[in-house]
């Protein structure tokens, strides 16, 4: 089959490999389709290799069932899903407590097992994946719109999930980027919240996108951003600001937009340093009572939800279509940050 | 009557003042016992005064209505108690839910007026307050113990609230400087989580008053300090971490200390700066999930619980007692260190 | 001034009275819209009366600060805004949580003093109010329609709001009686919820008036309700079950609909006894972990997030608007079942 | 091997039987002990079999892993735990958010597949078990006193869990019956609340044991016991009450008892049933906003918890042992209410 694979530092490369064995409690999945997110692209920048063997990347995986291994219960040939992307070990605390995502099995600072990270991911024909990590799509959704859920979903529902006690009537949210997972999380926004949601971006066809997200404002960056959203919010700041990129410029941003007892969450991993001091209040620093926090990914749970959301239609990625062979190509443009919402392989 | 006021920038001096007038909605206070604060030695610290008049110091106040105002209802001469120190408006969102200590009267960073700070506090014979910030203490407490309750306790006890999702059976809990918001905070976990308490200070008898308040282990804080830590938490980080001293070193600490999805709460305010980025961890920073939250005072709600733990007997504040006019002295002694627990003047 | 007032049971006068006093810390308020509950109705029923003198009944009220009394800040004649109803004691540990509607000084089982049930309510022309009690609405909401949220869009988000948890995307939340109540609960439901919303209600045109709230499906009320609730959610039964009727009817369709961990809210008093028993769950009682609440009103800050719902378009009150000498009329439409959404009398 | 097997309607035998098999994800255990339970009683008290062949009794399993079956990971010969008495699917919605007590698979009023009830269970020598019931609790605690955290802290520790913010600093919690579950609850809500605990039975000697507990308080269960707890909280009523017994007297105390927004918690199963109306409160009623649940057994995440309860000295089972050959003496002096805290059997 094909396979897209990183074969040495910043070298992907379309390559025939074999199908993948399966073992016990395994799925082998014909793929339907494989988001590029950002951290592909940051992977493919290191100057390091994830692991010495060609490494198929890909994390966001639609397929088909083809093949199921001995000990796998409740599964059928030819079932539709998505694949849960936190290959957690599910038997320590963490994992019980369906909290999947920060499985102690992976160490505190390390993530789970990620296909397309570790193992081998989607962006090819099959992929051969634990049983317990298929989800369940059932007929109606298009694998291309499907395959981003997986993180482009997961990501901000769990980052939004985790503030919806600031996220109560009257409230105000900040999608700081509208990217691939920024403009999903607009509408999750929309869809579970009453919140009023205000959509930054540097770029006009960005928070147009927005717009049709739901977003009741787009505000361009820029260095009076955050007064923008002082002023907007009667001087208090926003209860809830999901920071997308992660830079110098937007933590700087988010710390001077959230409200005392906010929630400002750290979703893009752009590298930036938020100014936060345990000094008094009184300058520009993080207000008395807000949290700051890194969020990674999510639980198996808030895959469901997001699934949830997207059949019942309150959630829908926008996406581009490209041919596995076309890849680099995929890459280049999310580089370039000329993808509207999310760039897809169909192999 | 005599009042402890700062009269310029550092200058505290016992002068002879009148007693206050109240007004409709207020009280008058005879002052059983006033606490003494890092934050007052900081307010003593400043290059420039608070209010242009002198100020009679002192938030964590006790003491005996002695006369009511107009319009009070429920309040009887004589009754003793406790004053809540945010005196926020009442009226405002966040005052109607129940959280004054982020009272949008006061603005985005800056904390609701305070007795001591800007109207004039307890350090005195007699005081004025806000009828509603009088909570009851009943017979049995001793105004020198129930004094600090106002700061010492509601201010660890909303911090601690705030996690107690992260403090279950079987999780570890690390308190960093066992002071006088330190040592009560200590028994507050203890009272109500099942957590394993580690006490971390530079000072051995801080260590020593923190295993009588009920700490499991004491460390000694030095550069191995979270080594130690991840070390008694098989590598994985305390679930929760209260910092009571706020500097870099404790920031550090912290940040390298707690575990992916804890909760580490910056109360001290030391002015220290935590490390922490928005890139992928892996480095010494912020585990995924944990959350970083600058916590400030409490809630009135708080504050009867805090209350409720001391008239059972569950928290002692370990106090060290000075007449007014050794106010000076008292000062001296809290800042070089050598006070246990909490110190009280006693008009 | 004109007054609708009960002079005995079940006898409704309107009556010229004097404009009411108002003393310090209260409000006059100019009656723009007065809101017909069906616990008006139940009041007018009783065989004895609320009290001795003539009673002007009442409890949603929506008009315009008339006068001010003494010791009142932060509000100006004129301003818009409707009345909060449970006039609670204001210090007791709950009041302090922010829970007014469960104010200690009410006693165990009673309720909070309430317009129009204990002191003088809103179906006249003016009505004094503690100032505390008032939430401006701004300029934009049309009294009639802003009048029932003080109940009507109150009760139900109180009771939405407590079960949250429940309704996570996925869900199905199922309400029961489309009347004033729950045609609000329905928009309440889709706004700040992605749950599945089941109308159950006995008249055709109240589920239509459903469908046009957002309700995702209209059940006609039957003996097959509850199996056909069960066919829909593939035998799990509703996550939640609100039900504002209360009848033995209703409160069996609850029991028997609701999911495992699972809430039913008993919002409708009529009176209905659901059958749960402490047996090993099994024959047709209620599920596991499933919790029956008997909600009452909301908080102070419930009314708030309605009115922000109100005013950003989410919720929309249905009302049929009476002259206040027509008010006897507009009570036996009402008791006749023909309102569509909620009697509002204009004085 | 021998096992105490129920072959036929409250039949209850001492049987030689072969050595379970295991097959692939599961373990062999060595029982070390097994604790009878009332739910056992209650089995053997029904006039019709649990199944065709002769069954095991036992669902409070302690043990040694003899056999390791294939697709087992992380677990070695010779480790000591408990065993979750939850089989639940793992796989459904339920499973992924860590609430496999109300498993999906088990449809809506049943419960999930439990060791005893269904398959075999642990009054025998050996028991096959899946290998993701296993809780290891390490070397320190005795069998005899391990076996019954597996239900007898399960589930009061469940109950008290979804209690926890009712059951803050100066509230009240009540525990109705102190026999197996009863005294352990009283001991976790010592450990993990502060509320003070007043503990109710018919037995002096129960309320002894309550006291050695921890409970503040214990009252001989009379006509009186409802106006005595509603006197202890000047009117209001305790803010959870735990009926481990579920009678309809029990039932009925419990609702006159519980205070407004409290928590009624039915977890004994003796068919008593609540006296609750949707009417108006005011007469003996459950008060508004209280809940009531029907809680069964706790989540695997629960049992972690409850086993570090136990081996932090927090929780400590009452046991009286007997030898597997005096079963039926056992559970003789069970029903006869002769039994301090738990029965356990020996093998």
């Amino acid at each position: 089959m094909r396979a897209l694979q990183l074969t040495g530092p910043g070298t992907l490369e379309l390559r025939e490999v074999p199908v993948p064995e399966i073992g016990p409690g395994e799925l082998l999945l014909r793929v339907g389709a494989a988001g590029i997110c950002h951290s592909d692209s940051y992977v493919l920048s290191l100057p390091f290799a994830m692991r010495e063997d060609p490494l198929t990347m890909g994390h966001e995986i639609a397929g088909t069932i083809e093949a199921i291994g001995a000990e796998v219960d409740g599964r059928v040939v030819g079932e539709r899903g998505i694949v849960y992307l936190c290959w957690s070990c599910g038997v320590c605390r963490e994992c019980l407590r369906g909290r999947e995502n920060v499985c102690l099995a992976a160490g505190r600072t390390a993530m789970p097992p990620c296909p397309g990270l570790g193992p081998d991911g989607g962006m090819a024909e099959y992929v051969a994946i634990p049983a317990n990590s298929f989800v369940p799509i059932g007929d109606e959704l298009d694998f291309a719109e499907a395959a981003p859920l997986a993180d482009a979903a997961l990501t901000p529902y769990h980052a939004i999930r985790g503030a919806l006690d600031q996220l109560q009537p009257g409230s105000t949210a900040v999608a700081i980027g509208i990217g691939g997972l920024g403009h999903v999380a607009v509408q999750i926004l929309t869809a579970i919240t009453d919140a009023r949601v205000i959509a930054v971006d540097i770029a006009r066809d960005k928070l147009d996108l927005a717009a049709d997200c739901g977003a009741a404002l787009g505000i361009t960056a820029n260095d009076d951003t955050a007064a923008r959203i002082l002023e907007l919010t009667d001087g208090r700041g926003a209860e809830a600001v999901f920071d997308f990129v992660g830079t110098d410029a937007t933590a700087t941003l988010a710390v001077r937009a959230v409200a005392p007892d906010g929630a400002y969450r750290m979703v893009g991993l752009g590298g930036g340093v938020p100014g936060i001091d345990a000094g008094p209040a009184g300058g520009p620093g993080l207000p008395w009572g807000a949290t700051v926090r890194k969020s990674y990914a999510g639980t198996r749970s808030d895959l469901h939800a997001s699934v949830e959301l997207a059949r019942r239609g309150k959630v829908r990625v926008e996406v581009e279509r490209f041919a596995l062979e076309d890849g680099r190509d995929a890459f280049e443009r999310l580089d370039r940050g000329e993808i509207r919402g999310r760039a897809v392989l169909i192999p």
